[in-house]
Formats: structure tokens, sequence, C-alpha cells
């Protein structure tokens, strides 16, 4: 299955995450059967991304967004740490510091975009500038709906002028979903500490969460930055399907490594007379 | 065999690298037994990095250096990978740009120091500027001379005021060993376009960058920020040795997770009650 075609989300098309089923797995019938064809993409990304890293003519932003314990940490194990990390750079989001909240909210992100060759992931991202901060009222509605146009200019700008490919992926788990991984954390000692109470919380604000994301989706999706709604109560789904659309991105953009600064069949003839000096050395001695 | 002991340069002893093997490596018989070892001590790392993540009382810093060829993307790859990409950041330092030359030499590396919580490693670093600006005379001898202490100073506050662990490969082949590993890459179609003249005329400098090398690894290996050579010819050794030092140096931290938030108890009562009230309504219905 082409999960590029199924799962996009259609450029000025407003969506309604109710026709989408977070539990989806498409024709993937197993665990095993999903992990297999994660380790072939995640080969496939190794060396793509090996080959994006040579040819240098292009840049690739990925971005990671969904509600709490939807799986942005996970897929970044999972998936991205199949690239070499020397050209791969995840940056973080959190709750942007004074300094940051003293500017544009574009600011503190510009930053980071990536360099051509270079592939860059955002764990939550400026979409949070309109979710978060739409849901929490913390600024007022002129200011956060002006922001789908920024967001999309702003992409753009990295498109057109930097050829940056965007990808962006909203992982989509359930309320329940939620809870259950909520409640896996709390019974693992390794991971319990990662539980807050406003994790609990911000559950009464599932609906308003819903709603921005719809939102945001509905109205950043575009060509050259396009949204992908991947179902992810089954994590095993979610890394297949994530790894598959960068990886399948990746490769039709016909990347090509550059060619040899050096004379190749020169420097093959210093090589071969140096190795025959040194076997006439040998004989002689 | 500990390699702590065996590879560390002792805080102000003058080492001479003749007295270095590259082609040493060890008890290690075989690329098979060291790779399976190598599986052992990645493993190690992932765990290591996840703890260290959580801990967030300290920080670390690689540094990986060596002549061309030496295999500081090699193990960037085979080692540094083992490690989340998100608590991880790999820095690569070029040729300084226009700007980064009109500052002092640390200017451009600082931004890059890791926070509490991450890993940085430096792919070259701060001690180009006792190598390459040395050996082809771009800076005046006082200039470069003062360096190492303002190293040592640098390296020193990262430890002191901001817990970090600083820990520095060298990693050392033999001039043959660099010449083939050229002719590898020359014949290797995926690899030769890295391949440059200036990599060949470098050659012609080899002793002085040795005598370069030898000055920096007795100057500034530290008790807080200690140098290792390693023993690169073999590149399954380097990988092995590289792989073992972080993962023990890691497990000596001691680190701890944070404790939790929330009253795991009360929590796990909710949960509870809410199954219950869920099986009551499920047998009414």
């Amino acid at each position: 299955m082409d999960f590029r075609k199924k799962l996009l989300v259609r450029p000025g098309k407003k969506i309604r995450l109710s026709d989408f089923d977070p539990d989806f797995h498409g024709s993937i019938s197993s665990p095993d059967e999903a992990t297999e064809r994660l380790e072939h993409y995640k080969d496939k990304l190794t060396s793509m991304q090996r080959l994006f890293y040579g040819d240098r003519s292009r840049a690739l932003l990925i971005v990671l967004q969904g509600i709490d314990g939807a799986g942005k940490d996970g897929t970044c194990w999972h998936v991205i740490s199949a690239m070499d990390p020397q050209g791969v750079k995840v940056q973080g989001f959190k709750q942007p510091t004074p300094e940051e909240h003293a500017h544009d909210f574009l600011w503190r992100v510009h930053p980071h975009a990536p360099a051509k060759g270079e592939v860059a992931v955002f764990n939550r991202s400026h979409y949070e500038d309109v979710l978060v901060e739409r849901v929490h009222k913390q600024v007022p509605k002129h200011v956060w709906q002006a922001r789908y146009d920024f967001i999309n200019d702003w992409e753009k700008l990295l498109h057109e002028d930097n050829n940056t490919t965007v990808l962006k992926f909203f992982l989509y788990i359930s309320k329940n979903e939620q809870l259950a991984r909520f409640k896996e954390r709390l019974d693992d000692p390794q991971r319990q500490w990662k539980i807050s109470n406003t994790d609990y919380t911000e559950r009464n604000y599932w609906d308003s969460y819903i709603a921005a994301f719809e939102n945001a989706l509905s109205r950043c999706s575009t060509k050259y930055a396009p949204w992908y709604v991947i179902p992810a109560n089954h994590k095993w789904f979610r890394n297949l399907a994530v790894s598959q659309i960068i990886a399948d991105t990746m490769e039709d953009m016909k990347l090509k490594l550059p060619k040899p600064t050096v004379d190749l069949a020169k420097i093959r003839r210093l090589y071969h007379s140096a190795s025959k000096g040194k076997a006439k050395k040998a004989k002689k001695g």
C-alpha cells in the first residue's frame, strides 16, 4: 500500500479526525510482519540518507506532532535512528522561554531549519503555537488565527529558497489508548518519572486539541509541505508508515552523488607505480 | 582489558606517538570477536544514554580527532548511532567561516557544548586550532602556543560549572593505512567523491601533524577531560575501544532516574476504580 496516498491530508481539503481510525493498520496483519517490513525501510533510510548527505542539493525537515503519549519520542528512536547521527539533528521544542516568548513564534524554530544535505527532525514544532496556545487561550484569537498563513509562508520559503522538503506527521491515537499508555509508564520503573499530573489534567482539553489539530491539518497541508495522519494506536504500524513515507519521498528525489574532484585515472596510476616500485625493492632486498 | 587504563594519556605525561602501535588490538584476535563485544557495548550505550537523559544532572562531550581517513565519521555511524538521536547531537567543524575567524577560537564551539542530560559529539573540534592552524602557520606561534591553556581552562569550565565529562579520542592510524583507505574510497563509487587532491597534499605535512598531535595530547589530557589514543588501523578495534570507554565512563557516573512527581498509589487507585466502574456497567448492560 502506498501510505503517501492513503494517509495524506489532501491540500485544501477540510478534514475531520473522526473520519480516521487510529487503529488502522492496512493489510498488515501482525507486529511481526510490520517489523520485517520496517527493517527493510530502515535499511532504505540508511542508504537514502547517505546519498542525501552527499547530494547536498536538498534539505529535509520532518515534523512530529501528536497529543501526549502519541509516540513522538518512540518514532525518533525506532525510525530516525536508522540514519547516520552525523547528518540528522533532532530538535525538541518545549514550553518557550521568556526570551522566545518575546519574539514572533517562528523566531525560535528558524535557526533549526536544515541546511542542504541535512535532515532536521522537530519533536513538537511551530505548530504548538496553533495548538497549546490556542487551546489554553494564551494568545487572543486573532493572533493564532493569523498564524496558519505565516506557517504556510515560512514553509514555502524553506521549500523555494532552500529546496527543503517538509514532511509533517500527526501521530493519531485514541483517548483510551492514551490512558493505557500513561498506565504503562506508571507501571514501568524506568519511565514513571515521565508522568506528571499535567498529563492527566490536559485530557480535559482533548476535544479542543482535536479541533485545533483538525484546523492545523486542514489549513497547512500543502504540496510542498504535506501533512500525513498516521494511525498510531499500533506502534508497529506507526513506525512502518512513517519510515516508508520518508524513504519513498527521499527515493523520489533522484539524488546523485557529486562527481569526484580528482583525476581518478591519474591517481590510480600513481598507486600502481608505487606498488611496482615496492615490488622491485622487495626483489632487490 | 580496561581500555580506560590502557589507552589513557596520563595527565602531565609527555607522550610520543612512536611509542604507540596503531595496529594494536589487545587480546581480541578477530573481527568477529570484536563485533560480538561491540554489540554488547552498544546495548550498554543505549541503556546508559536513556538513564543519562533522565538523570539530567550531567553533560557529556565526546571529541573525535584524527588525521584524514582515521575514522571519525565511521565512529559516529558504528558507535554513536547506538544512542537515541534525541539525546545526542553530532557537530562537525570544518574550515572556519570569515565570521568565525573574526572571533576567538572557542567562540564557534561554545554554543555546541552539551546541556545537562545531553551528549554532544564533536567531529573535529577546538583542537583544530592547535593542529591545522599550527601546521600551516595560519597564526603566529605565540598565538597557538597560548591556546593549550585556554583549552584546558574552557574544558575545566564545562566540567566544574556544568558537570560535563569530556572524553577525547585521538584515532591513530599509520601513514600507510591512510593511503590504503584513500585507495578504498577511490575504488568505491559511493565514496570516491569524498577524495580530494588536498587529501594527498596534506600527507606532506604528516610529521608536523604528528608533532602537533603529540603536543595537544600531552598538554591537554586532564583528569576532567582525558585524552585516549585509540589504535585505529583495525576499524573493529577502534569501534570496540571507543564504545567501551564511553559506556564504562557513563556506568561509573551512578546515574539515577528522577523520582516520579505524581502520587503513584493515588493514580493507580483511580485506574482501578475506573475499570471496576466499567465492569459494573458491562454487567448491567
